[in-house]
């Protein structure tokens, strides 16, 4: 059997991944959830039909969206967790001892409810005591929160469909209030490699930066994404990435990681030079 | 029209861009050529149907195969260029004024004539008198030569087809031999995300590691060839390219680039743990 799920990058380029079978296909109130089995990227999770986690290679994303931080601000004791419903984000939160609580915002139960199901390799960790899951507009939730958090993570859909409200200047002042005096706030900043969303994420470059006095930008190698050129957004009140990154003590806590190491995490903020016009260019 | 130009990146996944027409397509005595114009990409060549060259990206491979080696030396007088038919190697190397001499050896006259005429964006250079053009085996060529570059620069095709003997161990040691005391090899290393490169590129990396005294390997970002994460090969007698980088100088150069700068060239060697395990793993 030819069967093949291909996801449009752009007006121009799509990109093809050969299927064996389709193992659920839900229809939630927010969106079509659907998962595939495939030999070249083991299990597959699509939401609305763009490819949200690959078996393959949900360890680049959940890598640097997580370790980043962590290693930022090794005092991290509370965290925010806004999207995310596969799981992979706190899986990898759930590596660090020092972590107290999690609360996770997922506006989509039937999300977490399919991949506890189908994507064990990534929801594993859901059912942890640190863990407290809503499942609310994350917008709405973080409106409520005062200096609570040492950390947010916006683990988003696009900026188009249920994730759009995650990319407002009004989404990120909340996160700024809902962050205690030394937090720290990254989202998924998507990809300028493509028109369609260079667009958009410059413009949330830009209210970012409003927001918090330090904003910097970090890639990622993610195959499976549009241009395969990832980036994400480090929103910061207090710590910057680079310069109180100590690398000595994030080694020592022995976390293995399948991406992440601390020469990779300075080298990840060393952008080209066309991505650092699309983002500054106003 | 709908018409679509596929490459299978794996046997599970391709990749597709949106074609307006094709431009020229010639069997030479090594391989098929074919020049297509598109909407997203601009002009477009493919050899024996992969894709080498598109006019959106190709800035990235050239920046990166040239301004490497060209930043870790700046007193780079003589280049020896195999393959890169496309002449956009030479055209990176052509904006240093140190530079006196580039030996350029292509195999395949025809990929030059056809890039004079259709790719004029990447061809521009190979008229300039510093341009010492060989339509022969560069395999051969390297074999007679002996103490004579300061830099040798292997811009081949994939480890298959007329580009398989650039891969070789004898191949290697005759770069070593052709080199001067102060010698760089850098060559185009594929990707490891697919496995079917991966295995290729692993035994390359061993047989330069066995010649060279310096052997390291940095990536860039390329999304339009398979997985987007590309490697390169850096090989040396004398020079690192991080702890002999003199950033300052190459800045006063004064060269604009669009996709290298002096902090992505030490972030371009800072590999994620599961591409270092795999060109370490023997």
């Amino acid at each position: 059997m030819d069967l093949w799920y291909t996801e449009q990058h752009s007006k121009y380029a799509q990109f093809s991944i050969k299927i064996d079978r389709q193992l659920a296909s839900v229809k939630s109130d927010f969106q079509r959830i659907d998962v595939f089995e495939s030999k070249g990227f083991g299990r597959i999770l699509t939401l609305d039909g763009y490819l949200m986690v690959t078996e393959k290679d949900e360890f680049i994303y959940h890598d640097m969206i997580t370790h980043i931080p962590m290693a930022t601000n090794p005092n991290i004791r509370k965290v925010l967790v806004i999207g995310a419903g596969d799981g992979g984000t706190v899986r990898e939160l759930l590596r660090y001892e020092t972590i107290e609580h999690i609360d996770m915002v997922e506006i989509d139960e039937d999300v977490v409810k399919v991949c506890k199901e189908f994507l064990p390799f990534t929801a594993c960790g859901l059912e942890d005591e640190r863990v407290h899951l809503y499942f609310e507009d994350g917008l709405k939730f973080v409106r409520r929160k005062e200096g609570e958090y040492d950390l947010i993570l916006v683990d988003s859909t696009d900026p188009f469909g249920p994730g759009e409200g995650l990319f407002t200047k009004e989404f990120y002042g909340n996160c700024y209030k809902a962050l205690n005096e030394t937090g720290i706030l990254v989202n998924q900043h998507e990809s300028v490699y493509y028109e369609s969303y260079a667009v958009s994420m410059k413009r949330a470059h830009q209210r970012i930066k409003e927001c918090f006095p330090i904003a910097k930008v970090y890639q990622a190698h993610i195959p499976t994404y549009p241009s395969g050129h990832w980036l994400f957004g480090f929103a910061s009140k207090k710590y910057d990435p680079i310069q109180d990154l100590d690398t000595g003590r994030w080694n020592e806590l022995g976390i293995k990681t399948k991406y992440y190491n601390t020469d990779l995490h300075i080298g990840a903020f060393a952008l080209p030079n066309y991505v650092k016009e699309q983002l500054e260019d106003e």
